[in-house]
């Protein structure tokens, strides 16, 4: 999937994702790095709203594992377990999330348990930076469940 | 403030929770109560996304310490530093976030290292629900810095 196929799927089947104005940067084997801007996302100090970040975070950690399974032909449906953020400092312009390939040993896990339990589990870190200054720090685990 | 005083002050400054349509049911002493409907804050499996459940989570919370420092008198912005949510299970509907007011004794652990050192932290819990149904457990740590 293109990263503008990404964005389109992201931004009709959750909407929110469109009013917080994301935009997918990149969609690759190796990252994905979904971006918003501070406008839509600003709070009551003209600094990102810690709900977008943790929001952002939240979908470009999905996105790397829903378009992973996808790629692998693993036919199963992915959700948030537990999420978890830490603010670094405020944000002052438009953020970045990043979330780089799980590694492989840890995914391997992740889809044999899928595969034998029809469930598995993965965490994975999402870096959130603006400005190319790291200002979040985001944990997600998530579960796949498989289709029957 | 009244619920519709601080559910305006929200729309306006964060205009993300607007986004969600986010009500505020109750903003007593007691505890703040805050809601989204299903629709704005769907994901692909046509349940809440976590995302909007995270900050769903963070108003709540934060409303409870802004308005409960600003009824003691307290000059001091809030901010968040560390969010985390465990997503208990899927949100088929309308979803409701219940802040209550942190104990006393942690309180005055806050309010004194602030009043002493310009800033201080809170740790508090907030319950997400759905039809009465516990769906999500929100966790935070604020940060209240003193105006100078």
């Amino acid at each position: 999937m293109t990263p503008d196929g990404v964005e389109s799927y992201l931004h009709e089947h959750i909407p929110l994702s469109a009013g917080m104005g994301l935009r997918v940067i990149e969609a690759s084997e190796d990252r994905i790095v979904v971006e918003a801007p501070l406008d839509p996302n600003v709070n009551h100090r003209e600094t990102a709203f810690g709900g977008s970040v943790a929001a952002l975070g939240i979908l470009a950690g999905w996105t790397q594992v829903h378009l992973r399974l996808r790629r692998e032909g693993c036919d199963a449906h992915t959700v948030i377990q537990e999420s978890a953020v830490r603010y670094h400092g405020p944000i002052h312009g438009a953020f970045r999330a990043t979330s780089e390939r799980v590694d492989q040993a840890a995914w391997d896990r992740f889809t044999r348990t899928l595969a034998r339990r029809g469930r598995g589990r993965v965490r994975l870190t999402v870096r959130v930076e603006a400005d190319g200054v790291l200002v979040a720090t985001f944990r997600g685990s998530y579960v796949a469940l498989a289709r029957r």
